[in-house]
């Protein structure tokens, strides 16, 4: 199944559209948990990974309900070289494992035949070697700084396994704009000239509820953006970062949506995975987790049953 | 030692501007090496870990007095999984025992607090943990398309240890034009607003030579282009790849360096680890690639005694 059908079915089973980011910092990971492992730093890279994967099997338990998708994002990973590199494939087995969809957030490009090695590293099921039972994610992220030789090998793996890719159109972060909102000659802006071609890109590629495995990351940060985003890029599923710490709140991300309340993905990360710093439930960070992704997820919810359709309407 | 005088120092005592990129393809490293290993794929991942290491060595023996840098391709390491990025972190060190300089080619970036991560993993000193004696490399690639705060943590580890940046300008594959090449309204590429910018990054951090540790990646694959880049970046040492394999010759990298000969180190990845496959020493795959790199560095030092300044002509 075309993976942004696999999307819809699950954000309909689970009547959610959060994806859980999964940023492990250490310092921030419950002293309980990494009190015998090295305290302010792990002892060894091989604590580092076990501490990790205790910490993301608790997380991971305890949205695996709520949310829809998690979102490992690898350079807090491979900050501890091949031992977080480990701990990221073994997240991304304990997600699948529980039901969650995984989009690993590895930001990756490069030209052809490197891309296409990305691809395989990521996205493909012929194993690399003899006797490999590496889970793959389900998408990943990508950089489309390269243009169409770089994105090709990524969208004939989604293709073939039913993979999925979100490429970089409109990020969250302050200086985003020095580069995406850049005015071309034919009016439209960087951001919106890449939006063009993901709209291309998953054209020929769309499933039965309409949508490509080709994505778009477009973040939280501005309403009539992301509304003109969502009209030129209407087969592609978003996926929403800035939510929450980056400082993006519903309001922000409605316009991600489309007519039937689909289309988006809303991630937040650090406050899910700290929630437990300032909540009720400070002596277990499962708790408090899954207590704040039932929160974000209503106000989502609530927010797109008052206001149907509010994208459309703003952008045309 | 600012990373560029660093550079210059030994493209003085080795007289080459040549880089070699590391980029381990299974099928084509020599069968001697990979034969107790699996043939046509690995057996294992750490089957694979240990030919790469084997046949990286061999290669590094070979080049170390004639190339300057070399450049790890993290894609082909990461196919691999953990064990992939064991041989990369390896490699890295070996290569500098060999006293060669190091670029991790990882075309990292993300958000500032993400991009602090990424940072913090390959170009910090300060060990993520107790027992860590990971060697870093010297510089790694990065992509501009989050702005500067995406960059800002880079250049305060370039700073603080000595270490560069390349970040992606104008790459030399066949579709970087659409993106980098589009016109906006100040009349600018988005490549050359990409320049600017890093001309800015680099500004305060210049060392002896007049350059800064904040390089670019300018492909071997338009003169002109080369030239603009040059005049827009003159402080900034240029990555040029796309020699050889790519079909950048050596009248198109010539742009990329300054009135004295000095700017720029010319890669080569496919041409030298596989030189033995069309070379009369095509039994030693290392005394292939020694010649290889050999040839180009001549070739590279004539045209460069032939034709001092010309890039700056052309662009004035």
């Amino acid at each position: 199944m075309n993976f942004a059908d696999r999307i819809i079915e699950e954000v309909l089973v689970k009547k959610s559209h959060v994806c859980v980011g999964l940023d492990p910092r250490w310092q921030r990971i419950p002293r309980s948990l990494r009190k015998n492992y090295g305290g302010s730093r792990p002892d060894t890279a091989e604590a580092a990974r076990q501490v990790i994967e205790a910490f993301n099997e608790g997380l991971l338990e305890a949205v695996k309900d709520t949310a829809v998708a998690v979102k490992p994002q690898i350079a807090f990973y491979e900050i501890y070289g091949e031992k977080g590199i480990e701990a990221f494939w073994n997240t991304v087995k304990i997600a699948q494992n529980k039901g969650l969809l995984v989009i690993g957030d590895v930001k990756r490009n490069d030209i052809g035949s490197t891309a296409a090695a990305y691809s395989r590293a990521y996205l493909e099921n012929s194993s690399p070697v003899r006797d490999n039972d590496r889970v793959l994610p389900d998408a990943i992220t990508i950089n489309p700084y390269f243009g169409s030789d770089g994105i090709e090998p990524f969208l004939q793996s989604c293709e073939k396994n039913d993979r999925g890719v979100f490429i970089l159109v409109r990020t969250s972060n302050p200086s985003a704009a020095e580069v995406q909102d850049q005015k071309l000659v034919d009016g439209a802006t960087v951001g919106e000239k890449i939006a063009g071609m993901v709209a291309e890109w998953g054209d020929s590629l769309k499933g039965e509820n309409g949508y490509s495995p080709v994505g778009a990351v477009v973040g939280a940060s501005c309403r009539e953006e992301a509304a003109e985003l969502r009209a030129r890029m209407s087969s592609s599923y978003f996926l929403v970062p800035g939510y929450g710490a980056q400082g993006g709140g519903v309001e922000d991300v409605i316009p991600c949506f489309d007519y039937e309340g689909l289309g988006a993905l809303v991630n937040s990360s650090r406050g899910i995975d700290y929630a437990y710093e300032k909540d009720e439930y400070s002596d277990d960070y499962r708790r408090a987790a899954k207590k704040a992704v039932q929160d974000m997820s209503e106000k989502i919810n609530s927010a797109l049953a008052e206001d149907p359709g509010l994208a459309w309407e703003e952008a045309e």
